[in-house]
């Protein structure tokens, strides 16, 4: 099982910018591209017993330098059931750090092309190494595996309730403190009328070990705090769908002014708001047109002197269910944002996309 | 399914030159080395749908510098029917670019030990990233189909007709402009008496950003006009069997004399002819003997400093189908050709090489 | 098929030593760590006919540089049967060097966390390219395939007797020299009483092309002679086992005082003696205790500059085998060795780990 994402990021558009880029999001934006694959994910996942299962999902789409396409593991779990009714388990091995609602989400079943960077910049790849637990009741488990497809484009289970302690420094990055990060979420998807809504809210902390290239400097020890705290509101699309978030926090970032070489904890706060309307049986396909405006300013951790951005996003789009096996997605972006090179200049741009994806 | 290829090049000949190394071709050849795994193949395939199958290969003895044995992606493609007989087809993602026979031949039937030179020198492990338009009558599907195996050794189905576009860098490299290379291919196979032959011709137009060193310098832009034609002549071993294959064109490369350290699209030409002889049943066994000599004069884009090749080799070989699980190559080559390394030196002598396939 | 394993070394100890690392055994000891999945592997294996099977199993929890899980090859060979019996057979690829017992027991099956540095430091990943020729009776390959498994923690096949060729430099890492490595050995299971017992020996000579940094050098040729003679002794755990080995050789390695910085071809010694008692179901739970202590003095050739290590090490640990999908290990290390790092100082220290293992 897994799923392939094809894209092309060259299309004509009103106001053309070479150099608007989001490597977080999509390294294939910019200049000097063409077809690019995004995804290519196989799982492997079943039950071994009844109270242990595991869940491997390597990434044939990563890349090494300039290496392209190596396969580089994402998830890597093995979930150890308490109960016979599988409402308490403990996750152990590399996953989805429990912080959101569209970092959790597949992105087989999102409807814009890259998450926001609002939520997306705090953890690289959403996934870290730990230990989590996550409670759900039977039912609600139910819930949340008939919500998890691409029509109702729920985030699978990851608990009503959820905590956990992990390294820090990211999916597939040697741990680089002796402290780990500790996270807690709740949530809970419920019928309000005849649609689902789901609430829920989240908060981690942890010292994240920045790396700082030629030029820029640490305000003190490269070990600095990071912490956020997170809102989510999710109605499903049935058929009119909404999806809000808003997190606040601190984090490594760069500075403004004098500080825009330093290097500290600093606040950051962002989040997207997105509206869509599910049309079935359009001749036959699916139609999911949306619109999402985002909002960021702040630190990103991962990359190399933790740049500080400044987004402001507005994604209009449309995804053809066509077959089960075949979606496409269109999408014009308006955006405003931070370049992720050095010396990070605020760049604005439209920029016309597509994308083929392939479920098997 | 899959396939992997074991190879021991250190066998005694009678003109040893430990400097004729090959690095597109075989990287287990020359001197310190010993046993090599060529291509570790792991497949998977399938129809997802009526109209949509999947290919996906990985090879798992890709290199990333002195790290040997990596999973990198070789193919990783849909193909999208138009129609319920399937003769219309759209191919998203990375797989061979449709230019020559050899090329598209799959290692895993070819006879001789490395491709020839001539035109694969054309593209990177064969393949770009792109999209791809094939057409082929239902009989002619069935007829590739046929041809495709370890006896007959054919192609595969790339369409009677062919045409895309592509990045243009190369299988698992990021692309460095903006063009597309663009590519189209004809070819027939059909019955000439009690034997199958096949005309093909095919051509490929596009920029290739080319990769300089120290002390190597590049001729106005490093994005270089490179644009191939070629013509393929097959006629399948039943039993007597010919494949000649001869391309011209232009592409980046050094020049000779003054010109030796400066990269230029220039010309090149060259291909080779090969002939077989398939012998079934032998105590059980099948053999096939062949000889194949190769010329190629230009450059190969791909390396840095895009070095120019003269290359004249002649192989003499035999394939040993023991079982359909397990084949044996043992051949002798006689080889004049440039080194894959500065300052490319021109290098004379024999190999002895042996090679053990795997099929699973 | 495949086992993966989940650990953290960072629990509370008498005497806590953060320089104490064993980059051999596992990169995840010391500071500045947390969690690790320490091997993450998926088996394909199977006859592909009657005379030829294949084993390919990649780890997806290497590393390249700071690169961590990405997908390298450890098994990937093909065993070709002689006779209809299966007890003669070639093995084609890279594989496990037939040296010692535990280098050959799957880590899925070893109690003790990490492999003893005095036989593990011959080669890089226990693995080799080459070709191998095994050897047992049918009754003794069935012996072999009794004790393979977690709770008697046999080797597996390497025949009674095996012997071969293969380049000498490591797992997926090329050759840099002409020669190539030779290995023999013997081993014979039998029954003791109502007991198995084991004895087996084995040797092997080649040279080896060491790598040195800035401030080292090596005396006369970098290709050094490479040889160790082991024997063997293991008494299966029914329930009282007990395991012992013994290696002497000479291999490339720094040497003392004023040789300190010289890499040369010097003495080695070093081995183990483990015991251990299997406990059956203790409400339903497998228990094996066991402790270990290793001695090593020698080089590693496979590291950087060859360091000399000098290893003291008490492991004393539990095994619990809660259910078959699902080990855990908990282990409290007393150790004085030498550091993986320059200028390699001599560390003493306690270590308390844990591991879950998940056997699919």
């Amino acid at each position: 099982r897994g799923y392939t994402q094809f894209r092309y990021n060259r299309l004509p558009s009103f106001e053309r910018n070479d150099d608007l880029i989001n490597e977080q999001g999509d390294r294939f934006l910019g200049k000097n591209q063409g077809f690019g694959i995004r995804r290519a994910r196989l799982v492997i996942f079943g039950d071994i017993h009844e109270h242990v299962s595991i869940y491997l999902q390597p990434d044939f789409a990563s890349a090494i330098g300039d290496q392209l396409n190596v396969a580089i593991m994402r998830d890597w779990y093995a979930d150890i059931f308490f109960d016979a009714k599988k409402e308490f388990r403990l996750r152990l091995g590399q996953s989805k750090v429990p912080f959101g609602f569209e970092n959790l989400q597949s992105s087989q079943n999102r409807a814009p092309l890259d998450r926001n960077d609002a939520i997306n910049s705090a953890f690289r790849d959403e996934r870290d190494l730990g230990a989590f637990f996550y409670w759900a009741p039977a039912e609600i488990r139910q819930r949340f595996a008939d919500l998890a497809n691409s029509k109702l484009k729920g985030s699978g289970d990851y608990g009503v309730v959820g905590f956990g302690v992990f390294n820090g420094q990211g999916a597939n990055r040697p741990e680089r403190n002796d402290t780990l990060h500790a996270v807690a979420r709740v949530t809970w998807p419920f019928l309000f009328g005849k649609q689902y809504v789901e609430v829920g809210a989240a908060g981690y902390y942890g010292r994240f070990n920045v790396t700082t290239g030629t030029g820029y400097t640490t305000q003190g020890d490269s070990n600095m705090v990071d912490a956020r705290a997170v809102a989510s509101l999710v109605i499903y699309p049935q058929p009119i769908g909404f999806v809000a978030e808003y997190n606040v926090g601190r984090g490594p970032s760069l500075g403004e002014g004098d500080e825009s070489t330093v290097v500290a904890s600093r606040p950051l706060h962002g989040g997207y708001a997105q509206l869509m309307y599910r049309l079935d049986n359009v001749l036959g396909i699916s139609f999911l047109p949306y619109v999402r405006g985002t909002l960021y300013q702040g630190g990103k951790k991962a990359e190399t002197n933790a740049p500080r951005y400044d987004v402001r996003e507005l994604e209009l789009g449309v995804e053809w269910q066509i077959l089960k096996a075949l979606e496409v997605t269109g999408a014009y972006v308006l955006s405003d944002r931070t370049s992720s090179r050095a010396p990070y200049e605020q760049e604005q741009g439209h920029v016309t996309r597509i994308q083929v994806q392939v479920n098997y």
